[in-house]
């Protein structure tokens, strides 16, 4: 019953760089602390890394991922393309390898430039005959992917569908590329936000059990008065706009980003208080038998139980993987009594 | 061709609330007078009664409704959900009472929490179950859906196309179930107005010669200097939204809501002088037998004259059902004019 | 490579009208110079010529369109619609006077008022009918449709997938049937603006290869003290929308109206010297030899040159059928260059 699953945040790190350490951005992933840590760490080695580093991703992402404890989820980013056969070859490769080298390690791949159903279904078919080929069971290997191309986006319902009976995880917002296959033009003051898709993909996750992921943004920095500084304004902005449309969770290009993400996609106070404090009141007059519950004036059906039930398994997953966050966030006795609460409805 | 269904208001009455009279807000619905009288009263045996008052609600409606002539439609509120089969055994359960008890009375059932297609084609089934057990003829039991899970939307489209075959009559907006469903989060502004959502159901609804009407609004009073007041401005907001998105009513939770959705859904004054005005130019130059008719410079063709037809159809079927309000708010000429005018193109 | 298909400018003209030259606006349209040329005229046989004046309008085309050399893409727009047979005969008679007449001038017809899926297909089988006994190739007859109805948007999806094996080219927004068919009120504000619509228009002509294109606007003047003038705000506002959501081109009732769509509808400067210099460069590192090539610290995959070289594309195609708006807009060496670059990305 506490099984929720996490990805207030997706964070991206090339999976190797120019630099004297070329695993230094995923490095700094592995071992990030406190609420830097993000809930997916997503090593990529598709648009992240350049074209003649894409093989030394691969084997930093490989050696790396089991040198260090990380308590997320790891889901590195292989290539693919619904319009390029090449692009699906090195895809197929890039997971043969992960799945061989590190197959226990990773909770899936995340699928880029997917188009049309039949074109997930593909994905979904090379992953299942790769996991199957190095004996592991059936599903082990979770999929996400990158909504992207007009073409995923015009089968969004029917990749839902798919997606609630098969190893489909995530549907993650990818805006440039949406853009650029669109045609959309930048006349000078960026481009939409496209609040129809991200309706959309909040409503086809949550119909499909699946999570739903904003997408990147890029403006890290801004400059004023000579001062060069992090844009932390307009990043929030952009993930409260997503919580509020209920998406689960926003991308991270940056250990700043990832506190933020991570921070508004938890419960707050003072949501966890009431929801917590609706559950015990609930408890308290369950015990004393006097049939349906009331608390404020409304009675507790079973649909109201499990959305205060929800907040509190949120956290109970949170608390899970990144103890340091929810002790750091919440006061000493809200956190002790959302973990001893007893959850069930009857 | 005087056949329009008007549903300008989707009045919610609680079957049974802990009063003196368990059934003191259905009667005030099933009595109301002039602007305060709902065209649909929605007799809620859901959401708005409590599960210890559900058996009483049932009852309510049931000796209730055949006392009054209530000249609008009945339109029940029943249990329903798509993930839980108890809800849906209490469902039909109703529905069979209900159809039972007064089947000639009411115009159909409202169903909630209908998920993907499938479950909206299984309603649909237990209502055609029950209307036939009953001998009642094949259609005369309506169904009404809640629009309020991610499945429902997924589906709209397939749904609304069922819709045009079958005896699904409206497709109404449930924002609260909805938000909760997706996971969408109350940052301290509320939340979305789901416009993507709303745009879709007046589609659907077009596409399938149905009904769609808003969700509820529950800030139903202000505060200001000491003062608690009627919230008339933002509910006046809601409703003109709606419209303005072709919904063709609104949901009333209270007689002054009421007041409000059945003037904004209804052609106001120029609107009605403007198009009976046309029709009646355009019968006068018919008469002369010129040919084609034209009107202001713009050639009068038979999809242009339904645009005008339409607003003079409603105009009659408010009449026909609240006489009250026609007269209260038209000029007694026009309204005469209205109601004396040829309709037929040719 | 360069076959890239314009409509900037989707020009309606009405195909006869009430003057001594019945003919003015379609001729007009066939002579226009400069940015006044459209990239499409549309002879309009539909709502823009009276019921009694269609014969008219039909004659008119087939003896003016051979008489001009028009550089750009001829797309008369006949009758149709979903629900109506009789209109459908008109239809399927006007474009077999047109293919019999001007079948080689003509590049298409436009089909408005569809229906659902079954009913594009019908349309285009009537096309393929035609177009086949008059003994032109299969497809040498393309067809374009008016989505005004909430029947095609609610199959958008269908007829994309449709259109991206058949001849349709273009999906073209209709505002005005559309929001009579949902019955959308102007409450004095007058319409919306139909954003989700707006953007699935962009997403489901982007995933069938199809063009997308707005809706007319047709408050042409404004009054202010006393002045009657041309509202080239207004248009330009609803043009540049319509491109930052990623449609390909806007409707055109005026020929002021095509200078601005026409405009905003091609690259600009800035853009297309930012893509021509990125494909220069990109030449002149692939002639080293070094391997993969960077640009501005990004590595040029195929997917980011297939952008730049849209742009340069773009360019071309207008440059081959209007080099005098080329010539105006872009600096004569910028256009040389533009002109010469290689293109292949091997």
């Amino acid at each position: 019953m506490d099984d929720v699953r996490l990805c207030r945040t997706f964070q991206t790190a090339p999976a190797a760089v120019p630099k004297d350490d070329s695993a230094k951005y995923l490095r700094s992933g592995l071992t990030a602390e406190g609420f830097q840590a993000p809930d997916w760490l997503v090593p990529d080695m598709e648009d992240g890394t350049a074209p003649n580093m894409k093989d030394e991703g691969l084997e930093n992402t490989i050696e790396l991922v089991p040198e260090y404890e990380f308590p997320g989820e790891i889901w590195p980013r292989v290539e693919w393309s619904y319009e390029d056969a090449s692009f699906r070859d090195r895809g197929r490769e890039q997971i043969d390898q992960l799945v061989a080298g590190i197959g226990d390690e990773i909770d899936g791949v995340v699928v880029p430039k997917v188009g049309r159903l039949e074109d997930v279904e593909r994905a979904e078919g090379v992953i299942a005959e790769i996991e199957s080929e190095h004996g592991y069971e059936e599903g082990s290997i979770g999929m996400s992917i990158i909504v992207e191309t007009g073409r995923a986006r015009s089968d969004l319902r029917k990749i839902s569908k798919f997606g609630g009976e098969s190893r489909l995880v995530a549907l993650v917002f990818g805006p440039v590329d949406y853009a650029a296959e669109l045609g959309a033009r930048d006349l000078g003051d960026g481009h939409p936000r496209w609040d129809g898709l991200l309706e959309e993909l909040s409503n086809e996750a949550s119909a499909g059990d699946l999570l739903s992921i904003g997408g990147p943004f890029d403006d890290l920095f801004k400059q004023r008065a000579g001062l060069t500084y992090y844009n932390a304004d307009d990043y929030a902005a952009q993930v409260e706009h997503e919580a509020h449309l209920g998406l689960d969770g926003s991308w991270s290009l940056y250990p700043k980003q990832t506190i933020q993400a991570n921070t508004v996609h938890m419960p707050n106070e003072e949501e966890l208080e009431r929801d917590v404090s609706k559950i015990e009141r609930f408890n308290a007059a369950k015990a004393e038998g006097t049939g349906a519950v009331t608390l404020d004036g409304q009675m507790v059906d079973e649909a109201t139980f499990k959305v205060f039930r929800n907040t509190v398994q949120q956290v109970r997953s949170i608390h899970a993987t990144r103890p340091e966050q929810t002790e750091e966030y919440y006061d000493e006795g809200l956190l002790g009594r959302t973990l001893e609460l007893d959850l069930s409805y009857r």
